[in-house]
């Protein structure tokens, strides 16, 4: 019996789905999502932006795989609590964010930001030049994307503490947990990274009260989502020199519109989303695995906990 | 026996060199270098930048410290033979550099040059993540700083390549070695990382020629000296499309005319000779070590070769 699994997503990645399915998984078949179409009888769908009304068009909708580390963008609401979501957990998503977060650890630490603007105007202003060892940066999040940000950091020489919703024990790394230990983490960060994932709770976490509890001067990167940031919160914070200079990879609105207050300032870096992003061919496989795993009563891997919101 | 000391250097380092002596060596005296002044009977000489007539002052010298990896600012024509020059080689100068060639191989991989310049201006475009184990890193020079960078980008992932004047042997970097070796070393470099020193045969090394023999969009990173590069020669090859972006942290005059043609370049990205310094107590140090080796005949640690320049 050949089963079904729906597939939504931008066409020179469903080349690839469909390559890999084909040559890896020949008794699934691999159906591309059409609007407005209704698939009684398929259970499996992947997808970056499933519809709002995902569940109508598949009402044998069992499980959604979510091409990608976050699911902010998934319509948990309208999705039925028996399907099972898992999302994409890819050894090259987390490489490239580990090599993202460690471009942007080091530009921090190594005033790049500033310098940048300075020299494109002709100031040319050396600062004192601090090594890995006296900085010490703190990872926001410490899921699969924190802790190998972590981990790497650590292995560099920076001095890398943690905070997570709940306890965590990572080697090299100082952990904390809780809301209560927020303050206690923020007064020992240089520099701060987001790897948060995006939940009703950690909307607009990193807003002016936040900043106020880092050391003067301290540095931000931002590699959750833009909502994680009140953007006129860090600009204010920038301005009074709280903040010394920001990395974003995120903003509130993406694409920008050209005139957007954090894209033309002097101490802010931003890259377009770029950090990381999911293979075709790995989340191809991670599908199979998973169609598989369900068809056999397994466990799947990656399930996400509806609850918790990642 | 008190042994005195010349230093020629600014009064935030001179201030450090004289607790470290005072302290640590106080068989040592330390006398502050002054114009115009005649030191006979010194023989030993520390700092950056010696006066062309630094002979003539001190007739009785033995010894000249410098106080950094790089001897191009040295006299060296005006130096009598017998006179050993030292030169700085600190962990912190090495661990700097190491930071800056990472942090400037990390951007340049993941297009932070672009970004930057194109965010600034409201564009959002995205480009494809490769990651580093599909990049190839080639160093220009493998001496300690550049052998000490080829480890780390190794260790991150990168491949990785190094050319040297002389045939070098380093665990995971593919060695190249001599002038008829470079186009080959060249051919397979995605990133070029020059750390050469210096010297009449490597002034003007990176011109149009070479950059030729780099694939095409290939990026540069020049944290050597500023007369490596034939500046006009970059331009030329970042508007063809030859090379893809550069970052810099020297340049032929410094610090730069405000009007300086590489400074405003969207593909150019430029720090001010921030990559690597001295930390004032080591390199006190360290000379503290040499002057002892030379009272006692022992052998100088890292004495410059005047042949080779380094």
């Amino acid at each position: 019996m050949v089963i079904p699994v729906v597939l939504k997503t931008v066409p020179e990645h469903a080349r690839v789905w469909h390559r890999v399915f084909a040559q890896e998984a020949p008794e699934l078949s691999l159906v591309d999502w059409a609007h407005g179409t209704r698939f009684p009888g398929v259970s499996a769908f992947a997808g970056w932006q499933p519809p709002a009304d995902l569940a109508e068009q598949m009402p044998d909708l069992r499980l959604v795989f979510s091409v990608g580390a976050g699911i902010d963008h998934l319509p948990l609401d309208a999705l039925p609590e028996p399907v099972h979501i898992v999302r994409m957990v890819a050894p090259d998503v987390t490489r490239s964010m580990v090599e993202y977060v460690t471009l942007g650890v080091l530009a921090l630490h190594r005033d790049l930001v500033p310098y940048a603007s300075e020299t494109r105007r002709g100031i040319w202003k050396p600062r004192a030049i601090r090594t890995a060892r006296t900085t010490q940066v703190g990872i926001l999040g410490l899921g699969v994307l924190g802790s190998a940000a972590a981990a790497a950091l650590a292995g560099f020489g920076f001095q890398v503490r943690g905070w997570a919703r709940s306890p965590k024990t990572l080697d090299g790394v100082t952990c904390f947990a809780g809301r209560s230990a927020l303050p206690d983490f923020l007064s020992g960060c240089n520099i701060l990274v987001c790897l948060l994932p995006l939940t009703p709770e950690t909307r607009g976490l990193l807003d002016g009260d936040l900043f106020r509890h880092l050391p003067a001067g301290a540095a931000l990167l931002n590699a959750g989502r833009g909502a994680h940031v009140v953007e006129r919160d860090l600009i204010a914070a920038l301005d009074t020199g709280q903040l010394g200079a920001a990395i974003l990879d995120v903003l509130s609105e993406e694409p920008p519109p050209a005139d957007h207050p954090l894209l033309g300032h002097p101490r802010i870096l931003v890259t377009p989303h770029s950090a990381s992003a999911s293979q075709p061919d790995d989340a191809a496989r991670q599908m199979i695995a998973a169609v598989r795993a369900l068809r056999d009563g397994q466990p799947l891997l990656n399930r996400v906990d509806r609850r918790r919101g990642f």
